[in-house]
């Protein structure tokens, strides 16, 4: 099952806010039901929001051909409608990106606005066919042996792409070959995305795993219990530090403690050089509503403060490897980005 | 406001299973209502339940007496009871060393076992106003300033104690020595006591403080947001590494690797010299419950598994010192537990 596809003339998605209670595939024909959908996160994940975007634009030019007749298609209405689209979620970088990048078929007519969104669907489904692949020889080679259990945090999954996803495509893919000892998902707090999406996953493909609470992660890579860390990325500077869901620094730090690979599994169009270091990533404060509860039971006093980063930055001297759709760059062997000629997915 | 206390011929003790909600005192005049209490945590932590146990022993004696006349005490029967409540959870050490130590006294009578047990809980008292002094001055001596930010983990404060806690102990002496910029407590899952017990307490004493997520304690530490990180101790092995609550160890690996001091604040009395080192120190697993879910609401998928230690171990080479009642001991110096003579509390 994709996390989102063009099906019949309309796109269909998991809506991921029913998880893992409920399954349900949402059928989209109308340009405001997929904005409603981007802004209530029933779809996620940077990856995701680029197909969500691209075959948006593809429902909206199908559907401003079918009002004016066969052989008219009205550009002029088409990129107002998607200039609504992209500011549904205005920080979601790959919403704009799969937007803009479907209407420069524009004018070649809405078949061809479709198959460029077909077209980023599946290079995103090969992406993370290459990236699992390359992590998991990758895996083996550095833990020097065949079957590894492996930690990781949030979710990276086909919930976060259109399938298989990043980091935790590369456990799919160790599990295909069978290479998987056992999976050690964290909860990720605030909002829980391994409790609630990665464990669903895992258990969709019948993946050996056990859930952990975020703190003790750090622990137990200290007592031995996994082979490597992988982790996705939000954004990856160009020394190679890389903003990730916060917990990854934390999980960083013990596994150069215990001498375990840290590995960030993520596509090209994640890289950008325009950022020199980490210090120059603006991390977004998100108040204090998710500390104080979660799903709607409130846990802590009234009138309290907090602090809740919504991501963290592990420092490139902490990464063993970066792995990408095209290759591996050995972060503790040397290598650096400016080394490698990014073709970014983005250009 | 005591957390348990001896008012008028019974025990008074705050039912901290309904905090932050509603702050209710239980009086409590006979045996099978504390034994009840202590079972479903509405008293908890290790000195609090000592004091719980003698306070305990102090009851069955009166009551014993009473039933058979002023110059009657069956012991053999206070000895029996005391043994029914020295098994209400017999993994709590110092229940049962508080239950002993009050029944040494039982052969001068029903009053001196009361006297016992009040010297327990003057003794918890003096030791935690000890330990604050001693902790606050460190503090200011390690970071170099006046006034500090600091970090913990759990609930280490009057809750756990009689009154005024260990390593919120400290927290309470820098506030009242104006010396705290902020107090940074994290949630501390999977039971929340730093969201539900550490923030309580905070708001009470009117301290600055700002809630977290555990995860974010650590890349929060790397940003500089605490000159130093307090946290209690569950068990002290003889060369210094100590068990605490699961993600203490997570803090101290982020608080090596920014430069903060790390300091663990506990009485002697849980300095454990037959314990060679962290490596032998047991660390039970909780189960999957309290993982799966946040508080009453089911989160993860029906059907998984997870690992769940209830703490994690810290060796004693990323600790910069142990404050106790009587010293301070300064591990980053070399100083060793075997050079000073314990005069073990529970002696």
């Amino acid at each position: 099952m994709r996390t989102i596809d063009w099906v019949d003339g309309a796109i269909e998605l998991i809506d991921q806010t029913l998880l893992p209670q409920r399954v349900e595939v949402r059928r989209i024909t109308e340009l405001p039901e997929l904005i409603d959908d981007i802004q209530r996160l029933a779809v996620r994940g940077a990856p995701a929001l680029g197909v969500a975007g691209a075959f948006g634009v593809a429902l909206i030019a199908a559907s401003v051909q079918a009002s004016r007749g066969e052989d008219e298609l009205d550009r002029d209405e088409v990129r107002r409608q998607a200039a609504v689209l992209r500011e549904a979620r205005p920080t979601a970088v790959n919403l704009s990106w799969g937007v803009d990048r479907a209407l420069t078929r524009l004018d070649e007519g809405a078949a061809a606005v479709l198959d460029e969104a077909i077209r980023i669907r599946d290079e995103d489904i090969a992406a993370c066919i290459s990236m699992g692949l390359r992590g998991a020889d990758l895996t083996r080679e550095l833990a020097g042996q065949d079957r590894v259990s492996v930690m990781t945090i949030c979710n990276t999954g086909s919930l976060a792409t259109v399938e298989r996803g990043t980091a935790l495509g590369v456990i799919q893919t160790l599990l295909e070959q069978d290479s998987l000892v056992e999976a050690l998902p964290l909860e990720t707090r605030p909002l829980l995305q391994g409790a609630r999406l990665t464990a669903w996953e895992l258990q969709r493909m019948e993946a050996p795993f056990r859930l952990l609470i975020d703190s003790a992660g750090p622990f137990l890579l200290s007592r031995g219990i996994a082979d490597a860390v992988f982790i996705g990325a939000d954004r990856i500077a160009a020394n190679g530090d890389t903003a990730n869901k916060v917990g990854s620094f934390s999980l960083a730090l013990a596994a150069r403690h215990a001498g375990v690979p840290f590995i960030v599994v993520a596509p090209e169009s994640t890289i950008d050089m325009r950022t020199a270091s980490g210090a120059d990533i603006e991390i977004e404060d998100r108040g204090v509503d998710e500390v104080a509860g979660f799903g709607g039971t409130r846990t802590a006093p009234a009138g309290i403060d907090a602090v809740n980063p919504a991501f963290d930055v592990t420092p490139h001297d902490l990464i063993t490897a970066i792995v990408t759709e095209r290759r591996v760059i050995r972060l503790s062997r040397g290598e650096t980005l400016a080394d490698v000629s990014l073709e970014a997915l983005r250009s």
